[in-house]
């Protein structure tokens, strides 16, 4: 392949190849050109008017990490076995993400390989990886990739992502892939360098915002757009989810999200081949999933914030930050209803009105879970549900989710509660910004109960090695427990039409606030929860004639219309 | 009426009333009240942790300016003659732009009332007012404005801009009035001591922009939508247009575009009279006009700066700036068939595609110009068309404003060729702001060819004096000509069905680049410009039977197929 790139700003390219330099010619649109050719495997740097070297922007692999050269992958060499493959729908999806680092000792794709069969035993059918992108160090979440197509060289680098995506197709598992386009990392980012990658114009919680629409900027949805085609087209995966799609700040009349969905949806035609978008909003904004007709970006779903939010304070009666606008029996019913909560109501936790009805729009357009990577690691100590909840209240909190209208999400582990925390951390190499992020760790949560003391550092090796998943706890209670309870309602789901008809509109909920109860009824399918600390006979009409499928507990008695449930259990019947 | 106002982060609000203070009471949501009453005419401000006194951030009257008191005004007490008036549709709409200050020696609202029958006798049938809202000192043109309830003090109050409404409406002239949602002014801006009125989000090019998506953010958009009620309710205004909307970043999922324009949907139905919203809008975005159903704001009209543009280059032969991205007729046929030329092309001014399709809009959604306060008073002298172009091409420059499938807008004098300039003129108080104005216009414009010393200095009262109409020019030549032609036209557009029919799949344009002619067909109407400067023979099919309505020389002549024009000239053929 010759090496092109574009650096509109610059007056000289020289590309480095193996010690030896030579000039790039000027091509149009900013674009530089070289005559020479690199193999697959060949090392190569960019350097800008004789400043540099710096890798390739869109360096497919940085065998060195972000600071060195990259190196050339030539993706027709990798010998494919999925031939024919189609991802089964979202509708009658149920997600598990992953975190390649942790979800192994290994921590590698190939790690990743072995554990695919209990995956599909468990019944997921979407592996999520979280980014995989190149980001600084050997340990991160992703979430400050700096090199956007290359999959991250501790983790195995491309052959290794592509190996786990076949291993993955040949097993009946499709792959979504976590992509950041609301900012880069700053540690290893020298796109600032190439061109008008970023802008002053809006600033984004992490850093600069990405330059979507001043000068320059078709440049830079190129870039994006061609990252996620590539992720579909050259590595196979099967759907992209849209890291914090708030902040990607744009007032074009030609949205980079919409742009972004009609470059997708070209590839799909073209590869014959289903592939989703899902985003991740801060802003309960359906028109995310809208339609286009409709003035929609059509995206196939979006993140059900609401609906976690209002599981989780309810399960642990926390209140703190944003759970205050959560906590009754309420919002999860008005959560399985509609989908979301903050439809424009007023938002004691933001100070404003938040939100937009979602109405008309199936469940498969929302991606529910109890927790997910930000919601544990988020957290000091990055606890799980299964540290905060009791074994019954996880029982319940693991049926609503799998038995709610929306694509069921775990995060790895949870299927067996597992009892390694999911805590923040990091691998900074420059020394400055491994004190910011120790500090800024510490400053997030010391004023919170825990005291700063006991906040793990994110740059400690112990405190990645700490959220490695443990895989032997599964053959030990609860956590068997748990497993099979999660099986038994991933079958359920699997089984049971009336689990997979997303229309909200079928979806009654009832409760009772003081008695700690609540009922939802989907079809013929009625889940009944006691949330109280003690047993209780629940009355209602819809229980007349149904039979017990499955109950998180022994004692469950059932007599007309009339249910004995144990304290902390759910019960499933048809 | 009990005062009361927004300071969701004082400790302590008082009131100061002819010299007493008295403390007001926290009440819901950051609001304070007071329980004593001002009446009509009552002078007053506010204190807040004992720093002030600050005027009124809804303030409806400022006697003496940005920082001086507010002063209460009881509307009830205005006695309106206008008792069931309908504006007319903007469909059939020939809309003057005015500035108050300058429109009139008087420079007030009632001196405007006496000019309305020149402006009856033209065909006008909306009046446009620039801003009036408060801003600094006694001259400007109103955009940054900080008073926004408070129509300015040297153009007459409040009962001034309703007698000058009252007065409209008898004539049955209708009143659009031009408001600034986007920013603020630097000068007499106290709103960000009573609240979070601004965000450091994002950025706009004249400051801070305005809160519309943060914490807290309802009550500042309670306090816009609130001024644009005011204006429809109060003062009787029949619509509104809305500067820079592009500007205007809010990324929440209820826009505050959309919210307001369901806020003044409501108020139509209340009061039984049409209200419209015209946005202006620098990003040729559609949404912004497409209804509700489509995923649109459901605005009535946005200004078609891409007609101008096209027209504006294609006559003076500019192509400094944004004009280097138009010139050709091509350009100008586009805009008269599809109204906007940039629909997702690459400009090269930009450096980005820009806009999108206006696809299935009908003509009346866009407002069309050869010039206006901006495109005269953003260049360096203040120029108009008049003093840029032939007589003959600013025949033809008017012929295609007037029989364009837009709403056609003329800027105060356009119609009699005035002579007078509109150049950038203020009266800052502050040394160091009108210093910083001086300087910001003189480096806008000293690289340019005219020479930094020729640039007006915007603080220099005669700058504003030039600018003042002189009316009496009309009675004199080429003027009177000029006029004669606007009216012909106006009246063209009112009597012929053909011109106003504004669904752009009707009208077909044929043009020659080369020899510079443009054929518009609009139904049963046909417009030819010769652009040349010889006279032409152009030959073309629908002008076979058509008859010669009206011309802009003699000298036309029709022969079967063939029309023979003068040198840069332009005939109206039926």
């Amino acid at each position: 392949m010759s090496l092109h790139v574009w650096a509109p700003n610059a007056r000289q390219v020289e590309a480095e190849i193996a010690g030896t330099r030579s000039a790039l010619q000027p091509a149009k649109s900013g674009w530089w050109q070289s005559e020479t050719t690199v193999n697959h495997g060949t090392d190569y740097a960019f350097l800008l008017d004789g400043e540099g070297p710096f890798p390739d922007p869109r360096s497919p692999w940085q065998p060195e990490g972000v600071h060195g050269p990259s190196r050339h992958v030539d993706h027709e060499r990798f010998v494919w076995n999925d031939c024919g493959w189609q991802a089964p729908p979202l509708a009658s999806a149920v997600i598990e993400e992953i975190h390649i680092g942790t979800f192994t000792p290994a921590g590698t794709f190939d790690g990743a390989i072995a554990r695919l069969d209990h995956l599909v035993n468990l019944g997921i059918t979407h592996l999520e990886l979280m980014p995989v992108a190149e980001f600084p160090g050997d340990r991160g979440w992703g979430y400050d990739g700096v090199d956007l197509y290359a999959p991250h060289h501790a983790y195995g680098g491309p052959e290794g992502l592509k190996r786990l995506v076949n291993a993955c197709h040949r097993k009946g598992l499709a792959v979504l892939l976590d992509v950041v386009y609301n900012h880069l990392g700053p540690d290893g980012n020298y796109l600032a360098r190439f061109g008008p990658y970023f802008t002053g114009a809006y600033s984004t919680p992490w850093g600069e915002a990405v330059n979507l629409d001043q000068a320059n900027s078709d440049q830079v949805r190129d870039f994006l757009i061609g990252n996620a085609l590539m992720w579909l087209r050259d590595y196979h995966i099967d759907g992209l989810r849209l890291d914090a799609v708030h902040a990607i700040v744009d007032t074009s009349a030609m949205p980079f999200l919409e742009q972004l969905r009609r470059a997708v949806q070209a590839l799909e035609a073209q590869l014959g081949r289903h592939l989703v978008l899902i985003a991740e909003n801060d802003l309960n904004d359906p028109r995310l999933i809208r339609p286009p007709e409709a003035g929609g970006f059509g995206l196939n779903a979006m993140w059900n914030e609401d609906f976690h939010h209002a599981l989780h304070a309810l399960l642990t009666g926390e209140r703190r930050g944003y759970y205050q606008d959560f906590g009754a029996l309420a919002d999860v019913s008005t959560a399985l209803t509609s989908a979301l909560v903050y439809d424009g109501r007023y938002s004691q936790y933001r100070q404003q009105r938040h939100g937009r009805p979602a109405t008309g729009l199936p469940g498969r357009r929302f991606v529910g879970f109890l927790q997910n990577h930000d919601q544990i690691g988020n957290r000091p100590q990055g606890e799980r549900s299964a540290q905060l909840l009791s074994e019954g209240l996880l029982h319940i909190g693991a049926a609503l989710v799998m038995t709610a209208p929306f694509v069921p999400l775990l995060f790895q582990g949870e299927e067996w509660a597992a009892s390694t925390p999911f805590q923040y951390f990091t691998d900074h190499q420059e020394p400055l910004l491994a004190e910011k992020v120790r500090k800024g760790r510490r400053n997030d949560f010391g004023a919170a109960s825990t005291g700063a003391e006991s906040v793990p550092d994110p740059q400690d090796p112990d405190t990645f090695k700490r959220c490695r998943l443990n895989w032997q706890e599964q053959e030990h209670q609860p956590h068997t427990r748990l497993l099979a309870w999660h099986k038994a309602l991933a079958r359920l789901r699997r089984t049971i039409p009336a689990l997979t008809d997303d229309c909200l509109d079928n979806i009654r909920v009832d409760f009772d606030e003081t008695a700690r109860w609540l009922l939802l009824q989907r079809s013929t399918v009625t889940i009944v929860c006691n949330l109280a600390g003690t047993e209780q006979r629940i009355h209602h009409r819809h229980l007349q004639l149904q039979q017990l499928v499955l109950a998180s507990q022994t004692g469950v008695a059932l007599e007309n219309e009339n249910i004995l449930l144990p304290a902390e259990s759910v019960a499933i019947l048809m």
